[in-house]
């Protein structure tokens, strides 16, 4: 024995109960009650506390290259900050290159990866040229550990949008090898339309951005998707879906028993689209872009009646002097915010005020994630023989989030000034402690890549 | 007085009556109980016959250059068979070339349309390239009398499609200028995808064009339609659809408010996706193709319910020799089926055999295309000052279809064979007699162009 | 020729168009482009008028004994009211007594109202003692002329209402025999828990009567009288419905194919549960009681989708003193409002604000009416043949309805200070004018009893 | 340590793992890897085997006065069945009598229950006479430990019935006062007039039993007390719900954000109505009686996709005989089938063979009864700190059942000749071996009452 925990709370995704956890090899190896600390084995005290599995981001671009420059966590601070919100593995996103294969795709992205990496990790792959070879590669992603990916139904002038055919086409293959088919849903043709027509018409302020990209933007993609999911009886998730009519859409289809996922964003459960008519509202440009009030509202009920399964962040930050080129034309600010960090004290501060309860955060933040994704038990619950990747919570910790107490490399961020009631106090990632009551612990490198299993 | 009709049973889209009807100069003048003939007017005794407005087929390609060829029915043939089938007014397709203006189009048509006309007529105007200008010049084209457009939502790449930003601009011009948006949806990317995999698989009979743009490759572009439709507040008509699934969306939007409207065609009502895999399958085969008969019942129940609007022919004839340039690869087979001829017959057969009411028949044939496209109430009733375009009907008269007793130029029939219960005996164009007892007795040029009106 | 109205536009449900009209012996015999006027016929110019079918309230409460008192209106003042309204057919009420025969009781009624009627009258009969004898004679009266039957859900102390059983028997029969069920749904044990509720703290304003049977009270009895309409696949008519929950389900029952008709009331579409807040709250008093705003505007939207088929009074006027009974007890006001003479100016003149077409009012009002209970032709349209029931309008007329210009024998009206755009100048009754310009010109006794069709 | 259970693999509604499970005074004191036997604690070796939390049979009627006898299984033998079907807790019904107080009544059952129960027991009211003072007694009741009510919609001649505004009333209450509200929800009107018309026809067989409450009359009152909780947005939930059309309202409620809950039972999954064709028809008689093949499609879809939280029995035997007494009258037949023994060994059976996971059988039998009836996470679960009430289930037993394995008191089973793949080989009740290997180890009298907690 390494390490107990004693006299916490244990919330999992179903339970809520009193109990110790003993920790050995980075393993829960017991839970019990009064379990006696062994000689050498460290003691945590968690009275009055909540003990949680770790978060789990099912959605970053670390160290990504995107319109023009490259998002400005690296993996080692992106997985430094994710340490210190909790949150315990990180799935990040490889972009296909054109002519590239899959794995060669991850591959090159574990090696960047690997040495930086505090926290565990692991890979979506978004595939972006989807010849015959590649088709039959998505099976060998599947048995390498990587048995997910991402179709971009936008981004068509970037070369990453793939056309509804080939949508198509990657459902039927998934269903076949137990792969799982994500999707950014948003309508290209109507963005371009409406952004030529602001910009000739001079409006180009961050507000136009939204403008640009409005609800029924989002909704008539998220729709599409679902419809060829349902076509071809092939699992769905939809990636940071972040409005009302889209997530009808999802519900209905789930009642007739089809298996979609939708996932949201903290950054859409907190902020109305009021955000963008702000001084700053550049910083909160990214795509979808925060909805109406109506959205926001619709989300949160989705998430208590079971149409949204998971809450990730698509953590994807820019520093403020590159959200500054488009201070005066919103198409040229680099689309992305941050928030590994801010996930799960959000959620579950939201749930400390009362608005949902902790097993639901679990459920979405971890529990969920791990499912879908293919690494529970491992991963997403506290259990003997799980990762001790753990969460010590104070429920009643105050805490106000500023760029001061942030742990990312990026200079500002959108979540600063927000209250929230509790606070994560200590991480541990396998057993490891890597955050301490505000200090980073951890070491560059101490995570590892996690091998998820496909559908079959 | 030039014709009196007497002691008939008129029969309008809301009434049902016995009366008495005189004609001059082309217009019913007097609708009455035993109206007195004058010196000089024709006599037509209509006693046992029932007397209704003619029909209007709102959906025709006559002289079409298409697919390599060009549609088997000149205007004057077209006009011809639709005089014998109780059509008096036929609203033909007007393709706008690449660089070509509207009103341009339009009367390049009519020149060649003029002088062969046997029944009235009246355009559409197909635009496949939304400039700037013509965007402006849609509102002369409304004036002008031809205030319908159809977008192609297919045909990629026979130049002919759009994309969602350009139909989204349509209907926003649309609405500020009193037209109406036409389209045709079904989606190209799926239907390119499952070609070329049928294709490869050495798939290629006339089940495979059905099995390439199946139910839900029309119903998500009839949803996708009828979603920028509602998020620009715009009306829009979908031209031949013949899914369920897209219908039930009409449905929806229409109990909402929107001004949603639906055509389908007698081929969709009559027939279903089985007719493929029959020796001359490639003989019914149009886009959308027909399809299954849970779609069929949904099409008839749509009818009743009133989610339909309109039934159209779609009329597009292809020789059986340009037919079988298709018989080894369904790609091959020229797009279009013959209806014009067939529609009035056919549906009034169905009321005779007691599906639905005689009214109704009259109604999505003919009054309700008067109404949404602008020509009511010169066109689509039976009332003093409207045109005299009658249909005499005889409930006994029993029919069999056959190319022998068609009127088009077309060398055989997707009807043949086809029983129907009662058959149209006369039909007036503006007072004239262009149709007795099997035999055309109308003169090329008599039809006139109609100026419809606008929404405004 | 009797009559011939000259230079008016006739508005039907379909048509709208310029004609004149013969009228010999109480019929329509000709409608014409420029009737010449025979000698001894009256002559109308019309010119700058709509010349309507008169309106057909479908629903009134004459000479009807109830809550202690009998409605205020006695069949001459009714049917006088009626015809200055342009109201040229009525339906009323017989409610049958217990033990009472069905046709003995619609004879009863008509020994009382032949002598008094102002215009044409034809009945429904309440059925609130469904022996098995009744359910036998409801084929009889189907036959004699009364095809249609009335079902209370409410009023269990009264002694009128039937539980859902005997409904259902009623629904089953209807169907065998081409009967029409109508039915009254509100739920009873809701009323009476909250009226004993609020009794018991001492609310007994008018605003509890709204209360005492909100939104939810009515939508529970209209979603259960559809679900057993459904189960038994047999028509069914909702009177009054006022709420729109209730007209949702209606709506779903439509499109699913079901038989289901919807009449709302013009108090419902001008006024909302405000007026029960007002001084004189009493006197709106009526059951269901007028809803909400949202309820209000769903109606509105009804009408105009199709959901709502016609619009008719439930004229049930009580004198001011009687009304007063319940000033400091809401259960005390005897339930019933005034209408029969503003059904057609109001909703005329929502046609003429433009919120709905000019045909659909005569749609809602007349020929719908008409043709659910069976006496189209004959009523219900203008057409050659029918009764010359017709209404000349003047879309310029401005009128202020006041109790001074209202023609019933009530002693106030809630339409009180109500401004009309547009007003009915001449209303004709069997080609005998019994209304000009404010004046009822018509006889007692001049009215007919119409026998209506059963669906068989 | 009295007990370790080795080698087992866990599953809970959320986990699956292997680990090990160390049980002291009847609670699991510890979870974990290599758990080392102490001295003196017995061992179990689970090598192979599922370890499962006990179920919990949230609807009982044992020793149960009814339909002029008492339901055949007294406390004594339904517990032990129970026990030997490894169901660790039962939610027996006590019956208000009229006048009689909620307290004094379980306070009664319970002198009868105790001395008799093989495991632990809780109580839901049945109320029958909702007085003033019982309304106030309701927050007594939920403060005793009983926090849960259920009213009838039916059985209105057996005087259980209570109307609408009873039903309200209690929904309003249980919202203060942190009570759920429970319903038999079927139409007695309808009950009553079919089964009056198929005696008259002398219709008498068990398949009229059916005919007399089909899916239209249950699904009419499910929808009617979903739409009173709405009303009042009042918690509710529905027992044993066994069609279609009333799911469906249940998911649509569930999606609006309702807080509405559906239990349904093991003899509505697994058989159809077509057994009320069977000689033995009448064994199967219970009410609501078992639907057609769509409602029992339905409900294992609403499993799946979480519309139906509970499955629980309905456990109510009656021995041949008294079953015999409706042989010539399926009115004289008492209503009420066995499955206490056999719910979890179906439910996981059916795991077995792949419909649903292990997960959700745990989740939807044991679970999800604790949480929503408030004895979580004490009963429901295995975790430290929980009541031992644990199963061992081995996955390749194969059982067929009859009536010589079970053991109840009952002469016979509807589940006769059934094979299920896998069987619960051990139970423990509170850590007390109460079943092995098909013999019942317990002791009445062992059971104790769980008092539940309230929602507030």
């Amino acid at each position: 024995m390494d390490l107990v925990i004693k006299n916490g709370t244990i919330i999992t995704a179903t339970d809520t109960y009193k109990a110790d956890i003993a920790v050995e090899d980075g393993k829960i190896i017991m839970i019990g009650k009064n379990i006696t600390q062994t000689e050498g084995a460290k003691l945590v005290d968690a009275s009055g506390k909540y003990v949680l599995p770790g978060a789990i981001d099912a959605h970053t671009h670390l160290e990504m290259p995107f319109g023009g420059t490259t998002s400005a966590d690296s993996y080692e601070a992106g997985t430094r900050a994710a340490a210190c919100g909790g949150v315990t593995t990180v799935f990040d996103f490889v972009i296909q290159r054109k002519g590239q294969g899959l794995i060669e795709a991850v591959e090159g992205r574990r090696t960047i990866c690997d040495p930086q990496a505090c926290v565990d990790y692991s890979f979506h792959t978004a595939i972006t040229d989807l010849t015959p070879e590649i088709l039959e590669e998505m099976k060998e992603s599947v048995e390498y550990g990587v048995p997910s990916f991402k179709l971009f139904m936008v981004y068509k002038k970037e070369g990453l949008m793939v056309d509804d055919g080939v949508l198509a086409k990657a459902l039927e293959k998934s269903k076949d090898i137990g792969a799982l088919i994500a999707v950014h849903a948003e309508n290209p043709d109507l963005i371009d339309m409406r952004i030529e027509k602001f910009l000739s018409e001079g409006k180009t302020s961050a507000w136009y951005h939204y403008l640009s990209r409005p609800e029924f933007v989002e909704a008539e993609a998220n729709k599409r998707a679902i419809h060829w999911a349902k076509a071809f009886d092939a699992p769905l998730y939809i990636v940071h879906l972040a409005n009302k009519e889209g997530l009808e859409e999802v519900t209905k289809a789930r009642n007739e028993g089809y298996e979609i996922y939708a996932e949201t964003c903290p950054q859409y459960l907190h902020f109305t689209n009021e955000v963008y008519k702000r001084e700053d509202g550049r910083n909160f440009v990214c795509s979808p872009p925060i909805k109406g009030k109506e959205s926001q509202e619709a989300l949160w009920k989705g998430i208590l009646n079971g149409s949204i399964q998971t809450v990730a962040t698509d953590h994807c930050p820019f520093q403020s002097y590159e959200k500054d080129w488009g201070k005066d034309d919103f198409t040229k600010i680099p689309n992305g915010c941050m928030g590994i960090e801010n996930l799960y004290p959000y959620m579950l501060s939201e749930a400390n005020k009362g608005r949902i309860s902790f097993n639901k955060v679990v459920e979405v933040c971890s529990t969920n994630v791990a499912k879908i994704f293919g690494c529970a038990p491992q991963k997403g619950t506290i259990a003997a023989g799980s990762d001790a990747d753990i969460v010590i919570y104070d429920p009643n910790k105050k805490f106000v989030v500023s760029k001061e107490n942030m742990h990312s490399d990026v200079d500002h961020t959108i979540w600063e000034g927000i209250e929230l009631k509790g606070y994560p106090v200590m991480t541990f990632s396998r057993g490891k402690l890597v955050y301490k009551d505000g200090q980073f612990l951890g070491t560059p490198g101490h995570g590892q890549f996690i091998k998820c299993k496909g559908r079959k």
